[in-house]
């Protein structure tokens, strides 16, 4: 059977997002490092158990595609986010940016989703975090969004502003990654949720020692 | 050589606590599932490879031995913190009732540990949590500190008030989590900033859509 060079390409890409599906769904349920190559390319219905390798090349070029196509779509979110809320001196209009990139990408997930999974375990593990900053680099929206925050919050001492960007993503994350293990996550009342809460983590007062 | 039964018995207690130490450090690392017993006999100096088999059974019943050891360490700290807040109606003294038992267990295992790592597993684990839960029961102190920051919000609905202590719970353990990889977490002043900030989670106005 012939096949055209334009069927090819698109039978190509298909293959690549059906891995790319593949490997996330195992890497969340598994953890990354517990999952092969040849497992995915064998549960990907690859008939080939090297497809993985042909199409990405190594494991950590695979983990770097998926942290792409993910950055990408909360980064169109985070856009319209930041023309809406550009010049605000509101601290919940930033919260609110901070929030909604994660939680409205998932919603456009569908479900299942799992992307909160797999985020959660590359903000946990060292290697995967290395991989993600390297494959991103300094991206210039997330660091508007963070600026925006704390041009809202002078008066707090740096170091505390810092913890508690931290703690923020930390809890965005991991909270979503446990609502996505439910069978109705309800991501806009999760996220309904998590302003309120991170608004006031971040107005909390700082104690004397915390200084 | 003969081997009194006092002094073999005392070699059995080495030889275990060595197994669960070693096991928590791999688990924490690597992740529980990723870890054979074998290979947990093996990096504990075991001549006989089924070590772990013979003196804990199944990984599971190793990972409820671990789960048992931190949870007792904690119950000492929080009765002491109970009977220290009995019938405060301040919120942050009950934050601090449920943020130092952990931060404070923590310092007390000197430097390096691997608790918050496994702690954070099990949290995440859905499978890690039952053993958890079934090996600890209905704890009555975790439950009478819960209380105690209820009886401080008397205005919360009560499902944005579970949310909240599911939200704090998240935040303690997997901030705790990255603090521990690090080489020095310095732990008390972890707490104070998770007392501040969880104080204000806790304190945040609740939007109406989110009520």
């Amino acid at each position: 059977m012939e096949v055209t060079r334009r069927g090819r390409q698109e039978q190509v890409e298909r293959t690549r997002q059906r891995i790319l599906q593949t490997a996330e769904r195992l890497f969340a349920e598994h953890g990354v490092f517990s999952i092969s190559n040849r497992q995915i390319s064998e549960a990907a219905d690859q008939g080939n158990n090297a497809a993985v390798n042909y199409h990405f090349g190594t494991k950590s070029d695979l983990v770097r595609a998926i942290v792409r196509r993910h950055a990408e779509g909360m980064d169109v979110i985070r856009a319209g986010l930041l023309e809406r809320y550009a010049g605000s001196t509101t601290l919940r209009d930033w919260v609110t940016c901070v929030v909604l990139p994660f939680t409205g990408h998932l919603e456009s997930l569908g479900l299942p989703s799992w992307y909160a999974r797999f985020a959660a375990q590359v903000m946990t593990e060292p290697k995967l975090r290395e991989l993600a900053v390297t494959e991103l680099g300094e991206s210039a929206l997330p660091r508007a969004v963070t600026e925006g925050v704390h041009r809202c919050l002078p008066g707090l001492p740096p170091a505390v502003r810092d913890e508690r960007d931290e703690m923020a993503h930390t809890l965005i994350v991991h909270f979503c990654a446990q609502r996505e293990r439910t069978a109705d996550p309800r991501w806009p009342a999760t996220a309904d949720g998590l302003i309120d809460a991170i608004e006031g983590l971040y107005r909390a007062p700082v104690s004397a020692s915390a200084d």
